[in-house]
């Protein structure tokens, strides 16, 4: 199966999952949390379901922890897309939680969204205690004040900061608020079937900066209408990315190597990750 | 030990394990988690250290999930206290998160409040596998968009129903928005023991209601200085509550009458569970 068709494959059985995980969810926040939770490459989850796959994990297990980290990453969009946060009025080419409802109803879908990711991770369908307790626990980490929102943090505090963020900083801005999920994505399986998660670590750690860097690229060239969301924003409110540290042919060459490192730590995998590669090379030449 | 002195020596262990959780989260979120994390009753924290003494669990296992639940707790009420949510610049004669900081702030430490409230329930120290795994699934339920969140959602949507919530309503809200989370920690110490927590349950969803309704009475005859939040603001917005619904008297007896269940609820403990019952009692005779 080819990477185009993997990814729509996952997409397709992931939307199909989240549905289900989220029909018995009332009420306008459920309404909420289902609006926020559909639609997206999906490649998080991809992450989980291929390197599932690779370690012979079958899928109807392994789309537990690809939903859990798709919740977690809807969760981060809509708390992101706050007024007191990015501001922004469309994502996934639909309207935002706080738009389509308020504040309010963001914010409590957001917090709900979270907690179905740890919900989905350690539901008994995706295999033993101690796997469940490993992922939760490695998933909080990512997750939280020294990871993914320490990220988010710093993204904030760099709109009203004295001076540009240096490209050491910004990179650590982007471990954090990227790097965190894509690496517990890739190490999750691995981690189902017993295995060593390092090579793909190491791969999600590459994939996930050249991904960053590609999205401040898009931000500058992109279409809205491709991107589904609003673009040009960085430039405008005068924050330091990836593109004006290293201008737009450095930071295409610096996102190109990464890519290679990313495809190079796969190699212990042979052909069978080559879906993987593809994704790290996708990541580089998406308009969305 | 008595009751009064259980709940000290309670608060006293949590906020030193939380303190030493939290020293090592960076930057400005970190600074506002140890905000929002300390100071408070620590009563759902107290549920779990006595219940686990109760079964004979040590409380340097059962301090992990007490720091859990005050984790989680905490953050709803940053979030809760957001002005798009109840909109409150006091809270435990502190100013709220978003008032010391801002808005950003707050939602990002509430939302790594709870991705710690998941590592805490998680971590090694807790037990075996299959207990923190179950903890954490459980914990996600009772959080999350059927449980916590949802009670919560219920009463945002009723400050601006079209007619005041019955009081099959408002006992449905407040079993979300408190209840889910007392009946966790109650039953946490019977699970960490490979006990049958069904007793502690039945007491505490009765003691949990109870609370409520002794929220509900000190909204309108509480000091705000003893209570360190503001009072009076369900009869200013012309919520219904307890009090409106069951008058003054009438509240209280309810609430007499629950925490009679909740005490009853105890007889398999015999004696040595006078000081949960004593928790209850509290809950009804407390000025914050």
């Amino acid at each position: 199966m080819s990477f185009d068709t993997a990814l729509s494959a996952a997409a397709v059985a992931l939307e199909a999952h989240l549905t289900r995980v989220l029909a018995d969810h009332p009420g306008v926040v459920g309404d909420a949390m289902r609006h926020a939770a559909g639609g997206g490459k999906r490649l998080r989850g991809f992450l989980v379901l291929e390197s599932a796959r690779l370690h012979g994990v079958p899928q109807d297990r392994a789309i537990w922890p690809a939903a859990a980290i798709e919740a977690m990453h809807a969760y981060s969009l809509v708390h992101d897309d706050l007024p007191a946060m990015d501001d922004d009025d469309l994502r996934r080419g639909q309207p935002t939680v706080h738009v389509k409802w308020d504040e309010a109803i963001a914010i409590l879908a957001g917090d709900a969204l979270q907690a179905l990711a740890f919900e989905c991770a350690t539901r008994p369908e995706v295999g033993t205690a101690a796997l469940r307790a490993d992922l939760a626990l490695s998933l909080a980490r990512a997750a939280g004040g020294r990871g993914m929102v320490l990220g988010q943090a710093m993204d904030i505090a760099a709109e009203t900061a004295a001076t540009p963020l240096t490209l050491a900083e910004i990179t650590a801005l982007q471990a954090g608020k990227t790097g965190a999920l894509f690496e517990w994505s890739a190490a999750a399986g691995a981690l189902m079937a017993g295995g060593d998660p390092l090579a793909l670590r190491v791969y999600a750690r590459a994939f996930g900066l050249a991904f960053q860097i590609a999205d401040d690229i898009l931000d500058v060239e992109g279409s809205e209408q491709a991107a589904g969301k609003r673009l040009g924003k960085d430039g405008a409110a005068g924050k330091a990315t990836f593109v004006s540290l290293l201008g737009l042919d450095g930071a295409r060459a610096r996102a190109a190597d990464l890519v290679e490192q990313a495809c190079d730590a796969l190699a212990p995998y042979g052909g069978d990750a080559e879906n993987l590669r593809d994704a790290a090379r996708f990541a580089i030449a998406r308009q969305s």
